[in-house]
């Protein structure tokens, strides 16, 4: 935020199943404000849609600017959706929004043109304008958390799919035989082998089996966590360290996959996982430079993300500046 | 050729490592003429590239049209390649072809405008084009043969990825452990499981396996091919009705992940397997209904090809057309 503001301004919302996060981008995609708010996504749309406007409102009330500066609104929100027609359909983590005319309806309480994107992907599409993408052309983006989003920018463009289902890269299948299950009831998904969700379920099964590691004192006490396994790993637990090794090579078979079906410039892994730290990064680097064909390896980019927890709504209010926007895109 | 021909002409040229095939194309992608010669891929790239403009005068001459009434040329070629570049790198069907320029040398010797594409994009083009794909607005097409072509159409430009990798789906990782071993080297690609080539290994390991099947006595006349597991299949022998299902299903597992990556309008299968009919196809739709989720499983056709083996010569023309066209993309 030390730069100079370009304008015009975009607002952005990344509308998650616990908060909400906004922020007013210029026209760079630099932040100029951020807040966040509760979901309280079981209190359902109505309220749920007065939340949204209101972190919409604060965000732009934080970033010093007038409402009338504001050219239009993203929103990046879990699917499943329509995103053509701006409906969400059933999305899992917002129970009872469902078939709701999301964008009119967030349109019409703040009086601006909106546009609907699915949150991985507008994540995707920030780290592409104004993160560790901006010197790419094309890239692919896995976020690693409770389960795996994924977005693809290809030549500026979003691979948002002919029906909303671009991108959900989180649910190739890379087991056909023995695979694990998914959460969305299906085997062998990337998800079910490499979300963090999946790296405990795998660590708890290895304890389960009466493996020595430091893993069991951590388990007993409520904390294992994909991080806690990252720091077991780090300070020379074998199981942990084993666990972290599956992990990149999964993560390495979804990268692979991707750079040959898109082979784009740049492959990033974002999401609470990257906490992790560079040992998982190298891991995977080493095990794509294995998996893939010769010049691909050589050249295509794998990186952590750099936004955090800023890509989505940076990315949506991106998202507005692509339809909205009058400089056209970079 | 029935309907009026339809102003300017582009020549299409697909060079394969055993038959070069080339056509004159008309700017609604109708073939006005088609040739067929030796590739003679072993005498070398001089030769090769002399093969390639004979084809094209050839294909010219038989389209009763006047040389100078063609556009510009494409050329639709096996890998490894640089597209942009217009280079070979080391195709490994055109032993010696290595680093060639091909789209240049060819440009010289017809003297005529010239791009360069990938076979299987080309096809891809083709059959999106003006084949199966016609009403589409982005389709993926699987080319079953010896290996596996992939082409992806995005809203009507080629996904030639950033190192000319992309589209490489024959090549997608779809089995980590116990994997079957892939021409290329690397293992579990659906390559490994699903062509025609793994078809037959499949086969063979069965019958090593002596489980009983009239497929014993084909092969012992030396007839074991895709086809002929097809046929035992159709006249109802468990092995081979078993060995296709197997088929179906990589081949379902393949889609769904280009649904779930690409989310196209269409998928199209194509290329000699297809010849086993609808029953393969039947099976292919029912699991990728089971495989994908639901709303893509509902809307994404499934189909064969329609161009067979004249959708490389007209895809390329089509690209030759994108680049030099004076009417534009449909």
């Amino acid at each position: 935020m030390s730069a100079v503001r370009r304008p015009p301004y975009y607002l952005g919302i990344d509308l998650g199943g616990t908060n909400i996060k906004s922020g007013v981008v210029d026209d760079a995609g630099q932040s100029c404000s951020s807040v966040s708010l509760k979901t309280q996504a079981t209190l359902g749309p109505d309220v749920g849609l007065e939340t949204l406007a209101e972190a919409a409102r604060r965000a732009v009330k934080a970033s010093g600017l007038d409402w009338k500066e504001i050219v239009a609104v993203g929103l990046g929100s879990p699917g499943t959706m329509d995103i053509e027609a701006g409906m969400l359909l059933e999305p899992p983590n917002l129970p009872g929004w469902d078939n709701l005319p999301i964008r009119q309806r967030l349109a019409d309480l703040l009086d601006k043109p909106t546009v609907l994107q699915n949150d991985a992907n507008a994540a995707a599409y920030g780290e592409f304008w104004a993160g560790a993408g901006r010197d790419a052309k094309s890239l692919g983006l896995f976020t690693l958390g409770t389960g795996i989003g994924c977005g693809i920018i290809d030549h500026g463009r979003i691979i948002v799919g002919r029906h909303s289902n671009g991108a959900e890269c989180g649910h190739m299948i890379i087991q056909m035989e023995n695979a694990r299950q998914c959460s969305c009831g299906a085997y062998g998904h990337l998800e079910a082998y490499a979300s963090a969700t999946a790296l405990v379920k795998r660590a708890n099964e290895a304890l389960d089996e009466g493996i020595s590691s430091r893993l069991h004192e951590v388990r007993g006490k409520g904390l294992l966590t994909s991080r806690a396994i990252a720091e077991a790993a780090e300070s020379g637990d074998a199981l942990a360290r084993r666990l972290m090794r599956e992990t990149a090579r999964y993560l390495a078979v979804g990268a692979v996959n991707l750079m040959n079906t898109i082979d784009p410039d740049m492959i990033l892994f974002g999401g609470g996982m990257i906490a992790a730290g560079t040992t998982l990064l190298n891991d995977i680097r080493g095990d794509i430079q294995s998996l893939a064909f010769p010049i691909p390896a050589a050249r295509t980019v794998i990186e952590y993300a750099a936004l955090g927890g800023d890509a989505g709504y940076i990315g949506a209010a991106g998202c507005a500046r692509l339809m909205y926007g009058t400089s056209g895109p970079e």
